[in-house]
């Protein structure tokens, strides 16, 4: 055994795994280079073959692969086709450049950028405005439901202008802990620490979470509104709305990602400017809502 | 050597290199099982010595050492103390988990999260509440800013009240544009491919991004406006301002993750919520002040 390991050595990158194939290429097992120094010359390589083989099927994802090496921190891990011949041998080092290269493409698409797979300054520049002009535009067009509901409390503003003053803080709050849920979510996905029968516990958690952070903004929310001179009644509609969009924004950030997996699709795509923009217009519906049952309005 | 190798072999995590150390364990080489396996039996150890020996001191941070093992593919690395003796060897399996921690941060600032060093299920309901208020306190803080320009406008508001109904979708392009811009700069921060000294070609590139992208949203909501049946003037302002808001956003974002690297903070805390957030002022006091300029109002 050792001689012939001897002569390809030099040749070989994962010297550390020796893996046995028969005639047609068969993977029948591996050893390692530990087993091989220690063994007696006169044994033969079946006799320190190693249990159990783990072995990946080409058609598999590259991240899959990756998983697999990181879990059992393996050194390579051996590719093999339908006829489990062995076709290749995936080492710890390329690892690292996959789920590091996974690991950029999730972070861009959490920015609404779809995933550029060249260095910034290397793209060109109509390779950049497309990736993000594509989720520009589609973000843009939905957020233009902004003005649609907008335009339909236009009664209210014009009864009670300083409820406009509000709108921004109530509406980026919920979109702000909209943004923590879902990178919290996607993360815990990406690196398998969630699953999809999770999702009781997660909004369950989500629900507590923005209530308790929805009153606490909603307090300051209050006094600020008192602040400026504003009737107790703004002061609440405000205060209310702040409790209601935290809440919302939790959940719809924490849900979404698991409804895309559901969906096979990548929970990704639930980037903070998306969530945003969704909760955006679920605000100002919210808002004006409440307003509008708390705050006596003379106008229309 | 190699009866010496036998009877460390086992207990050994580190097997494939070998460190050579004198009486006072200071560090004097490597070698490899290869190098063992293929010399002959009489050879000395400082005979099949590799050579460079790259080693790193014990006060290095853990993302640097896992960084030199990435990018030279290492299977180890040596950790030294000041005396040069050998303390600890860091394995590449380290390395992924190391990575993949970093990683997680990172994804976890941008959505404007403190680092959860905990998996969400197992992190307490306090410690999650905590990591989450904190940011989410600063950003309503300072989003309540929008309410104190909002009321600066209050007079041209009252005069031509129809210009709020794109007051959200002209701050949410500015803030998703930045959203952008900091993701990709970040990243590209994180695994090294930019650097501080870049910042003119990134400031340049962002400035003609986000003037081309502003472009089209603004035709797309010029359109728009003239379709809620506005005056071409009004949907003049509103096009103006989605270029500028688009172009400052782009630029906001792309060069405070660059200003927080300068002040050896973490780029991260530029995170899409913080950046929208900033913008949003911002937006503000533009998009009143190109209307005040363009549409002829005979309000205060």
């Amino acid at each position: 055994a050792l001689a012939r390991l001897r002569r390809i050595a030099p040749d070989s990158e994962t010297i550390y795994y020796v893996y046995i194939t028969d005639a047609d290429r068969r993977l029948l097992g591996y050893t390692t280079l530990r087993e091989l120094v220690l063994a007696r010359p006169d044994q033969n390589i079946m006799e320190v073959r190693r249990q159990p083989l783990i072995s990946m099927p080409v058609s598999a994802d590259q991240e899959e692969v990756a998983r697999v090496i990181q879990k059992y921190d393996f050194l390579a891990l051996p590719i093999v086709d339908a006829e489990s011949r062995l076709v290749g041998i995936v080492t710890h080092d390329d690892v690292i450049d996959v789920l590091e290269e996974e690991a950029t493409e999730d972070v861009q698409r959490m920015g609404a950028v779809e995933p550029l797979d060249i260095p910034y300054l290397r793209a060109s520049f109509w390779q950049l405005a497309w990736r993000r002009g594509a989720w520009l535009s589609v973000l843009f067009v939905g957020e233009l439901l902004t003005g649609t509901a907008l335009r339909h409390y236009q009664g209210a503003l014009e009864a009670v202008l300083s409820l406009i003053f509000f709108l921004p803080v109530i509406i980026s709050a919920g979109g702000n802990s909209g943004s923590q849920s879902a990178t919290l979510i996607i993360r815990s996905l990406a690196v398998g620490e969630l699953r999809l029968s999770d999702w009781y516990r997660i909004a369950f958690r989500e629900a507590g979470m923005g209530a308790s952070l929805g009153l606490f903004l909603g307090a300051i929310g209050y006094a600020r509104a008192l602040m400026w001179g504003n009737g107790p009644l703004i002061a609440a509609a405000v205060a209310l709305s702040l409790v209601a969009m935290v809440m919302i924004g939790s959940m719809v950030g924490a849900m979404l990602p698991l409804l895309l997996k559901l969906c096979r699709m990548d929970p990704g795509v639930a980037s903070s400017p998306f969530v945003a923009s969704l909760v955006d217009v679920v605000g100002i519906v919210v808002y004006f809502n409440i307003s509008r049952i708390i705050v006596p309005v003379n106008g229309p």
